[in-house]
């Protein structure tokens, strides 16, 4: 936890924002697994976690705009809880270690919120099953209600907050890093063919949790590193193919890192492997040169996207005018997805909040294939932290579906990208600190070039 | 998965209980942590899991006794699902392979119900917020209705079935039990002074996911073992304490694994830890004895209570009548909870299902203190699996409440308790398969004498 001032200049800041009305922060609960008592790692809410600091299942905050108070909400644990679990602080003891004041009952919030006006009531959008739940019950509103009458001035408030990371949160994103870049070495030195993926996802993971947190999301370690959302680790891995790492670490107060790596499960690269990762290599160099105040991450993210096609335009895979290509988004064959996104208390911060208002301060965002799955596109401010993950994936389905509908046919070298539909994916991924004239590389630095990866590579194959 | 005969022939069999209505399965979805998609790892119902086999979000199952028809019900990936995750079998190729002939669409299941006669529908009761929200949707039912009429008859059915394991369950079982053998010889194996308790977890969840499966539940490992539900693994660990290691693996199919195992930090063993240690193993190995179909296992836990509550006696730290002593519960200042558990596709199995009519075949339970937390208090049969897990734990929250209060002072020499009050915990658990003769502990066996656990610490000390 950070010091109680932190919380409280937060907070102070966030009711500037409002001249009357009550901000709801729900806390989330524990979450059961195959019975109610079998729990999932518990994961405070992280408006909660950045506004009262405090990681604790059955909680809920209140800021009264009108009294000009804040009160958590939380009943005390029972003489039969503390045999079970130890001793716990009171609630009173939690809140003081934040500056809040007031504390009572969660039946207290009931009954508070049932005799406020409703429509004064500020919540976020619910995103998990048992907010719905809760806010039935607190609000008595249908479950259409809730998914139309959360407030988008509450979002635009702690958007425009937590996305200006402060020292301390630097200071704290730069250890998630750090450890981030280690499960990283850690596979890199350990992977040998003949291993599961989930043999090498596990050391990942066992890196993680020795580091006294977690993991900030699934960790995808692959041998089909073209799929993007990929947790299967039953495969084996052979020589030859590729092996795509997207792992981040999440410290003890939340804060997340996030990279990917991409090496060969041999102990060197292949030619063809080597001419597609120069290419990502150089769209991802491009992209931090780029990343700067003032300048619209989309641009970054079109920069990168040409970047990709002209590589693979030397190459033989694509042809034609690359402007005209990337507009028509005839690189999204290749690259799907975006360029990077916001990082925080969330890997992809403040995604519960809403892409719009978060990612794109209310700008409107591109429909069309690629584009669309771009999180951030908006100017980059001094104190944003993103990720930076060009990639180049080939993707059978989608090079199947592309082929027959004829889609971007005057872009695409079909026949050639045919001979590479198991190629796999490559992409690699950093944090990045946007400062005041440019931006700083977060964390340790992960091997990222042909022969720094290589390095790392033989490790494993010397032990 | 088994063979689609499995599972055809598990529905067969709770059909016959059923003359006439609908039985109802929903699946598990995904479950947000910090926002909707950053999920938790995906676990499927353990009951749709008995019955069809099929471990993916998004599903429902129905079985309709009066038109003898079962149905799958699920949505199919769309292309733009496909690019993300790779081809996916469609709901009809699953359904085929657990031999279920009907599929359709989710709005169809929603359809289906409610034209049905809702009070001949039986549901199972909801342990996840999730599932009220389903079924509230489905059944239009409110949360209080939802909890009111759930199917004591659909439990019993389910219930008598899964508590008698069939030999490939026996087989998976074993599976699981050898791979948390190894989990807990690897902490045995590893943990040295100084480390934390993170570091000594951190390597037991490998050893799980480098198995390809997972836990079967959240690792309990620490310094702190009198605290029965404590997932903190914050503390450095040290010379002289006693480290706690409850943990357990889950197979690919989803069957669990459960072991404790308490060893020094240190080399060896303390002489008082040593005598407390001997007390615990001389109950468990009583358990074992006495576990065999008929015996009820209630008593194999007062046999156990009794067995503490006398070593203690002849250490001085109990006085007065054995049987009278345990009648008043006076054993559960040492031992506040239960023997053991039934154990299968949940490593508590079907706690989800309620405790009275899975573990006490609708016998009521007791509310003394100590007995009220025993999980089994049934005649044990052929084929279930069970744990056997006693320890002694010096609570000292438990130790002031009991003293300040005089509870069973009669029986208690607190001022020799007190002394004490800074011990710890300690715990032996293994998971055993009541034959038809007597029992046959599973898996690789566990180092659990003084000597064996020595040597097993011996290797981490030369490392």
């Amino acid at each position: 936890m950070f010091s109680k001032e932190t919380y409280i200049s937060r907070r102070e800041k966030l009711k500037k924002q409002f001249q009357s009305g009550i901000l709801l922060f729900l806390g989330n609960d524990e979450c059961g697994c195959n019975y109610e008592d079998n729990t999932y790692f518990y994961r405070q809410d992280s408006s909660f976690l950045y506004y009262f600091g405090i990681s604790k299942p059955n909680l809920a905050a209140i800021i009264d705009i009108d009294e000009n108070k804040e009160y958590i909400f939380g009943d005390e644990a029972t003489i039969d809880l503390i045999v079970w679990t130890g001793s716990q602080p009171s609630i009173q003891e939690l809140a003081d270690r934040v500056g809040v004041k007031y504390t009572a009952g969660l039946s207290r919030l009931t009954e508070k919120l049932r005799k406020a006006d409703k429509e004064q009531i500020h919540y976020l959008p619910p995103y998990r099953a048992e907010h719905i739940l809760k806010l039935n019950h607190l609000l008595r509103y249908s479950k259409e209600e809730i998914s139309a009458k959360f407030s988008k001035k509450f979002i635009e408030a702690i958007a425009n907050q937590r996305n200006i990371k402060s020292e301390e949160e630097i200071v704290e994103i730069e250890k998630a890093v750090t450890v981030t870049s280690e499960m990283h070495k850690r596979a890199m030195n350990f992977a040998l063919p003949g291993m599961t993926e989930a043999q090498v996802a596990a050391v990942v993971h066992e890196t993680a949790l020795a580091a006294g947190g977690n993991l900030s999301f699934p960790i995808i370690a692959t041998i089909n590193g073209q799929f993007l959302h990929n947790h299967y680790h039953g495969n084996t891995i052979k020589e030859g193919q590729l092996f795509l790492l997207d792992a981040g670490y999440e410290t003890p107060l939340g804060y997340a890192g996030d990279m990917s790596s991409t090496f060969p499960v041999s102990e060197k690269f292949t030619e063809r492997q080597k001419e597609i990762y120069q290419i990502t290599l150089e769209a991802h160099n491009n992209a931090i040169k780029m990343a700067k105040p003032n300048v619209n991450f989309k641009d970054v993210h079109l920069h990168v996207c040409e970047t990709i096609f002209d590589g693979l335009k030397a190459l033989g895979f694509t042809k034609g005018n690359t402007q005209e290509a990337v507009a028509n988004g005839a690189h999204a064959l290749f690259f799907p997805c975006g360029t990077g996104h916001l990082m925080g208390l969330d890997v992809h911060d403040m995604e519960n909040l809403g892409e719009v208002i978060v990612g794109y301060n209310n700008v409107p965002k591109s429909s069309q294939f690629g584009l669309k799955s771009l999180r951030l596109g908006r100017p980059l401010e001094p104190g944003f932290v993103i990720t930076i993950e060009p990639g180049i994936y080939f993707i059978p389905e989608l090079i199947d579906h592309w082929r027959a509908n004829k889609i971007n046919a005057d872009f695409i070298n079909f026949d050639k990208v045919d001979k590479y539909r198991d190629f796999g994916g490559i992409r690699n991924e950093e944090d990045l600190l946007i400062t005041k004239t440019g931006n700083r590389i977060l964390g340790k630095p992960l091997a990222k070039t042909i022969e720094d990866v290589e390095a790392e590579r033989k490790v494993a194959f010397r032990k």
